[in-house]
């Protein structure tokens, strides 16, 4: 059955990026296990210098070793067009690339102006070519440094758009969307196609819920709640997968993943990191 | 300016209730830095037996010792006439009578039928005469022992009205609610007057902001989102009155609470508890 709404997990990537580093092993147990349970998009690996972002180590080793069954998307995260070409070797199937929209805060993740990322990312898709690009447009509804206006913010969807950009994410990469400013950028947008909602203050699902309402189809999710927070660190990350699963099963959507083995999956993912996830409903179990 | 949304704060009653005992000393000072932030109907203590609940001790004291300034409306819970009286003496506004709609979680909760349970609360409002009392049925949205079919939980709550109670609050007392159970049980009820709900699976928010969107008006909320979970021991108590009051604020509607004062109360309570609070408000800050 088609889902009707698409969750691309994040955890082995966003999630795990944030921890300890866990081995390729485990990393492939993981996306077994979230495949196990129907998740059918992941965010596998990130092709970044292992010196840099030791936990990411090993993206072409992962990528190798995950099972290629037909209907299942594998994305990485790629910061260069030599990123993006080792991920084009390893054969993902998508790539998704990170660009802010306050420049404070572009400066300070990757270190150049949004400017630089904006042509950065046209090498990328041009490299790309048969594979989609997901442009994650982080800061999307506020930024700690400075105000980031929505119109800005579509602004620069639509030059990732014209520069390539086959997808866009809005990201609420420190926690400061609510219900109001999503319909806001809705409205700016005219659309939402996806979403990449964190929980630093612990409105990550009641932000996934009014923007379900608005009609976007399209999560990224980590199990566990997995991911670093800049405020609350080690306490609140992503999305978790299994809080969007129940609310979604719930609410009559059809995801295409079974919340059981979900649960599962977290668990063991908690296994693997050494400390309990985020996700309250991973503590509680399912009713 | 009147509020839209009555928030009664049960932080210093259903949340310190959950902690190793707190001094009648810090449980007023709790009380008057709420005040401060605005908040203008608390529940402030149970008279119940200080053998079965230490924490709740001194109750009569508490209810001497807190302002008494006009507009403020202090509830105080009784388990029975005795407790009824002994609150009336103390000069409370407001009682609140709890009864659960599962059989077996009454039972074990307050160790007698649901049946015994009506009587209680009826001698209480008769009792209770000039002031309110304010039903509040447990495991309205679902309970780990048994089903709990909406129009059962209607017909206890109508029962209860003809026995004389002024309010019914339908409580989500092991986190189970949803946004289509919520839904459901407002069309059974035709409506919900106010609504108590649990964290306990990361549900509260989403749950309050679906009830809103459903017209309803009055929760119950606990500072730092204190409170007992019998699944996620001290992980996941009551919603959080800081994140209710965030989320209304930022969706526009006039609770009368200061945000930022809110958030001193939190801190303040997690100094009195030694421990940090489950809201995650309060860990990353307004943004």
């Amino acid at each position: 059955m088609a889902a009707d709404v698409d969750i691309r997990e994040v955890g082995p990537r966003d999630g795990l990026q944030a921890e300890a580093p866990v081995s390729v092993d485990d990393r492939v147990r993981l996306i077994e296990k979230l495949i196990d349970a129907g998740v059918r998009h992941i965010e596998a690996c990130s092709f970044v210098s292992p010196k840099a972002v030791p936990s990411m180590a090993g993206a072409a080793e992962v990528m190798a070793r995950v099972p290629r069954t037909s209907g299942i998307r594998y994305a990485a995260l790629v910061p260069n067009l030599k990123g993006a070409q080792m991920a084009l070797e390893a054969g993902v199937d998508e790539l998704t690339v990170t660009i802010s929209a306050s420049e404070t805060y572009n400066q300070r993740n990757v270190k150049m102006p949004i400017e630089e990322s904006v042509a950065q990312i046209e090498q990328i898709c041009a490299a790309a070519a048969q594979i989609p690009v997901d442009a994650i447009v982080s800061c999307a509804f506020g930024s700690p440094y400075e105000e980031v206006p929505p119109r800005d913010v579509v602004t620069l969807a639509r030059r990732l758009e014209s520069d390539g950009a086959t997808r866009i994410t809005y990201a609420d990469t420190t926690g400061m969307a609510t219900p109001p400013l999503i319909s806001t950028l809705a409205a700016v947008a005219s659309s939402i196609d996806g979403l990449h909602l964190h929980d630093s203050r612990g409105t990550a699902l009641v932000n996934a819920y009014a923007a379900v309402e608005l009609g976007v189809r399209r999560f990224d999710t980590s199990i566990g709640g997995l991911g670093g927070s800049p405020f609350a660190d080690g306490a609140a990350g992503n999305l978790a997968t299994e809080g969007l699963a129940y609310l979604l099963d719930d609410a009559g959507y059809e995801t295409g993943v079974d919340l059981g083995r979900l649960l599962e999956a977290s668990a063991l993912v908690a296994g693997m990191i050494g400390h309990p996830v985020a996700s309250r409903l991973a503590a509680a179990g399912a009713p």
